[in-house]
């Protein structure tokens, strides 16, 4: 097996796992499942370790004491991951100590001193039906050495760590401050990114209530459009780099006349001249944009706290470009701009989401037992793989402006650029 | 490649397709992504067909006549798929004249004599918003010649068949009789299956939908559980042969303490000495069943019109036992048993379903237009593909219960069969 | 001010309220407001008391121990009430004691022995955001005596009573048993029915969610009737007496064209006679049937534990005479019967009942701090009103078939009878 | 009876309404319901006509023609309002000539030309489940003595105006110009106004279903405070001049610790040091605005097309102030602001809200055909009735800061100011 994704063992497992039907061992997952026309599959390709509960676990659950962090911005989800990691260290595993630290990695950096919790599964037993995380969040790192201290200081065999790519370089980061110390402490994590902009996880969890919350801002925006005259509705989705969400939400409102995404460059004349077109038949438009699309137009200023570039509000630029261009009497138009902000990443978690997290937790807490540490779980080619941090944040999933996603865009809204 | 997942054409495709900025042409998927410990990769595994536009048309747009059909039960989405062919033929391929055929395989037999509708984009904007099918539909076949002579007669150049494994079955036969008849009439379905049991498509459109409404009745009956002493919600999903419906919206609940599906075969002593340790401390227990679990206990009688079996009512009879065992004053249980029956099915589609309906259709129209024929639509290890419909339907998608997914259920139930 | 509407109240108030803006003395709410054609007002017409907070106290709220009970079936709102019930004794007047008593009545009687809890803002801040009752819930009466045995030798000083006219008889009961006691217990309800057949309040808790959860068993039955060819979509809604649920429903689904409640008589054969006339133009019709409609036609047999009759099946006994009815090939029918259950009852109070809910909780402490007992609390035209239980349970609120909302019925559905 | 709420006719009924099991004639409703402390009732008190059908009409129906205009902001119910009126024209009167004017009372302006909709049972039918106005609308007044011509020569008979006050002050102008001509045209409307703020009817259309909807920003920016350190979530709701929206979803909320309404002034200090109490312990704390309160505080400038005075971004003003207060690090507050703006009043109404549209519109049409004029219908006393529009429009109704209401207000979020 090729071992660019291999993962991290913290040593041999030599504890027994609890009774069950079936245990996985050692089943790869291609990286790659297309072949393109006229070749054959190379053979040499790169195999990804497939999820799953092991027949020797590395640690003793017995004496196993875990803890879970939520870092970065809310997203769907996250009490789920929570709550699906308590659920399988307690009922499967018999793991009975487990703190939820507080406020993301604040939790581990004694300047704060926040008080963690500890997890049962009365205590989280319904948390998955809220959005938000009972554990609080931050964003931005803390002092790397410090953290190991804490987790050492405070006993902790496995550190589960819920967050996007900054925490994931974050955990990386951890992990090898505990390797370099030589501890045996096991790190985790659960991607998390509402954009969808992880590699080699085919889905990120919160991914598709973000989608489905989207619908409301467009079919608002689109009432609002067609209750007047040369109404166009305007949504501003999140998207940063990776115009997924938008897409999807595009797709599947069929309201969309218009969406501009990060992946695919546009000219503002190019906006004005599809609503020259279409208004004094249509008598209003619909359009949809990724928050990160359009930056040259529209450029930001600084970084967050989380080191994210802040970026410019496309939106308004949008808004006030269309007012501008269409303000004679004849041909006024009337913008009705909705930027849902919160409103999205707030979410509870739905059905299929639910469902996603607990897996993604479940398959975390199989692979932190049994010793694998620096490394995400994620989906691939329908089976559930652990993926090296490296990996998983070596750049970003975007869309292929190529691709059958954007053909789909394109055939879905009419637009041509 | 080896062939057999290779889709019948037509003929030669010879018309210049719509400019477009991409096409797909001869991109294969590899049936099988995941290799088994210390393997290589067998490269002589069979690939599918990728999915999407291709650069050249079998069908002159300018005068192919299309028609669309749908059968069997309700489906979230399948108004979503309606939409999106009339959209893509209309829009992307400048197609004006689109047939709906009411009420199932009814449409094209001519005792019936049911007036089609035109399909145009105005007439169908909105369709996707509510659920149903503004065609209607029906159950069982009709006569296959009549229906060939039906789409003979009409001058239809394609039939877009919406239905089960009965319905793509029907349209097997009608490929067959087109053949013989030397016409030139391509027949591409798209999979409806609720419970998810079609193969090779890794997911069938409304069944996250199905998912997502399963939630409600689950969560009423745990309120109903745990608002009396003794409290036993008992919901039925459906599920007549794979329990995957159930198993999602079990995993994703996290209040149910035990699934049964058809899978996994049960004793009732089980179910009732899974109750007898848990009422007396908790006072409440939630069970799911899928409709086709346990019909070794509770048999069925006959069959429907669409030619399948009736199943037993297996709801029933666990609350009758349950009832039964659990009588005497110091063991009374009280059962709130669900059958949530016809309000999942007529679901409008959520937010993903629409996306991949909206998917599922446009590649049916662009593997139509080149001329291919004898398939339906799928996703499978993350690309859309074509497959031949015998493979399709030459058996049914099941839960594996040595696999992930019953993993997961073990997991988040608790329970030990 | 005429008598009939006085509340009993236990004694001279004198520890003072909390301060305030304003508090509610002494005003009176008309029990009628309407006056007939060419008559004057009659100035004798008797008057409500108007709730809200008193100026001066009976209970001394630093030693006051107040309990909670929720009795008879689930409805929306139950939770609200608790929460309200408990946030307004806590945080307005610092009572510290408030018990939660377990399953209904059950819960004062000895030989349950079932422990109650005890209710803090911090133990109930979230749970109106959930359906069903935190404190469980029992059908049936218990020992008067021991009831009140429990309510001394707790040293209770008011006994809040969630429920129906049952339960409200109960509480009476109990308040002639604290009378010849001479103990100073207040008993003050929050009448709890989900048909809003109560007397002298203008809606009941819950019946806003009850009707707005109607509209998805109906939406789904029309899909499924108007998805095939003559299909009667047929769903079956609350209201034993009174088809208030049914007809708010009916009024707002503006799909059905035909609703049956108990306070209108009908003959099957108007019913079939209706269908007659449709199905063969519209292909399609929608039923909705009050639980309690048409009970000379199907019969039911015997009683519950909570001492209601047990109403027989008019929807199956609906589905059952239109198949009979529509079965030749050229007249068939294809009826979809959904009978939602306790979807409805075990929904999440909407805003607008948790809205109400909390006002009726407030005015409920108001009342019993005030020391007014053997009352209910409930909206009067436009106010809130205290109503002596025995006047809230002389009669039931049913549907005038002569006015205004049953003539708002005739106008939406077009039927005739 | 007192006239000063006489509703104005514009002849004898002479037509024989078709028939039904009741009418309505001459009944009185009670304006005021309340009887102050050791008063009588005070029999020359004014009376309001009520509401329904009468058993003589002014039109002929078969002779009838009926135009229906929507005017200013979106707001959830207005399609409802249109359908119920064109339901009950056509299948209760059998009225056949029904015009939809486009874009508010632009469609009654020559120089803007919009071609109106003819109104059908088969084109409304399903408009009821969508939000916005199917016939668009506009901000502002057109000439009235063109309006008349436009009624004049198109042969209209009765005109419905669906607006706010600014609408229903343009109605009255209508119907003095209708009146100086001489003509026989009847203008009834149906009050549009989401903040409840319309007198002498206990509830507007579209009310219920925006406190329902802002529950959706409250919840989401709840979530965002609690799940960081110090979050102070901010919402800022409709309600230019009355707070009744932000009120009850406050009340039904229970997550909100401080609500501003414009009836209630404030001091900014007051805000922050509620702040200051809270945040040390608590830390998080949940703020509601109404978009008219503090408006000394953050003035607006200039007015708006519907000659209302634009609003300062109170939210804006008190997030910027909070930030500005707690800057320091042991101080320092994150807020999460949310204006939801066309999302709530974009919605489609709930069912309590489609009910009660319905109902609303079909007293319009039982007004209308009796020859009642110059009115609008409203919901007084649990009564339906008729309002003299100068009585509607003659103040605003709005919070009475020592009444119930408010009461409520302070139970609820235990503010004390």
């Amino acid at each position: 097996m090729n071992n660019a994704f291999l993962v991290r063992t913290l040593g041999s497992a030599k504890f027994n796992a609890p009774a069950r039907n079936n245990f996985v061992e050692d089943e790869g997952v291609l990286v790659r499942a297309t072949v393109p026309a006229n070749q054959q599959y190379d053979d040499s390709s790169p195999l990804m370790e497939k999820a799953g509960p092991r027949r020797k676990l590395f640690f003793n659950p017995r004496r196993t004491h875990a803890a879970i962090v939520s870092c970065g911005g809310l997203c769907p989800g996250i009490n789920d991951v929570i709550r699906g990691i308590t659920m399988v260290l307690w009922h499967r595993y018999g793991v009975r100590q487990i703190l939820g630290l507080r406020y993301g990695y604040e939790g581990l950096a004694p300047s704060f001193n926040h008080e963690p919790f500890e997890l049962t599964p009365s205590c989280i037993e319904d948390i998955h039906k809220d959005g938000g995380t009972i554990l609080g969040t931050s964003r931005g790192p803390q002092d790397v050495g410090q953290m190991v201290n804490y987790l050492e200081q405070n006993g902790i065999n496995i550190l589960f760590t819920i967050g996007g790519d900054g925490t994931q370089r974050g955990a990386m980061a951890i992990t090898d401050e505990i390797e370099k110390r030589g501890l045996e402490i096991a790190v985790v994590g659960i991607p998390k990114t509402i954009d969808n902009d992880i590699m080699y996880t085919q889905r990120s969890f919160g991914f598709e209530t973000a989608v489905a919350m989207s619908e409301v801002p467009i079919t608002c925006a689109h009432r609002e459009a067609t209750g007047v005259r040369d109404g166009v509705g305007l949504v501003k989705l999140m998207g940063r780099e990776s115009g997924f969400v938008a897409a999807h939400a595009t797709i599947a409102s069929g309201d969309v006349n218009l969406l501009l995404v990060p992946e695919v460059p546009f000219q503002i004349e190019n906006v004005l001249s599809l609503l020259e077109n279409r208004l004094p038949t249509k008598h209003h438009a619909m359009i949809v944009v990724a928050e990160g699309a359009g930056q040259d137009l529209a450029p930001g200023d600084g970084t967050d706290a989380s080191g994210n570039k802040k970026l410019g509000d496309i939106g308004l630029f949008l808004k006030q470009a269309i007012l501008e261009h269409f303000k004679t009497p004849n041909t006024r138009a009337q913008v009705r701009y909705i930027d849902p902000s919160y409103s999205i990443r707030s979410a509870p978690a739905n059905a299929s989401d639910s469902c996603f997290c607990f897996q993604l937790a479940e398959k975390a807490v199989h692979a932190a037992m049994a010793g694998r540490t620096r490394m995400v779980t994620g989906l691939w080619n329908g089976s559930f793989v652990h993926v090296p941090i490296e990996k998983a944040v070596e750049q970003r999933n975007r869309i292929n402006p190529l691709g059958s996603l954007w053909h789909s865009v394109l055939d879905n809204t009419g637009q041509n650029f």
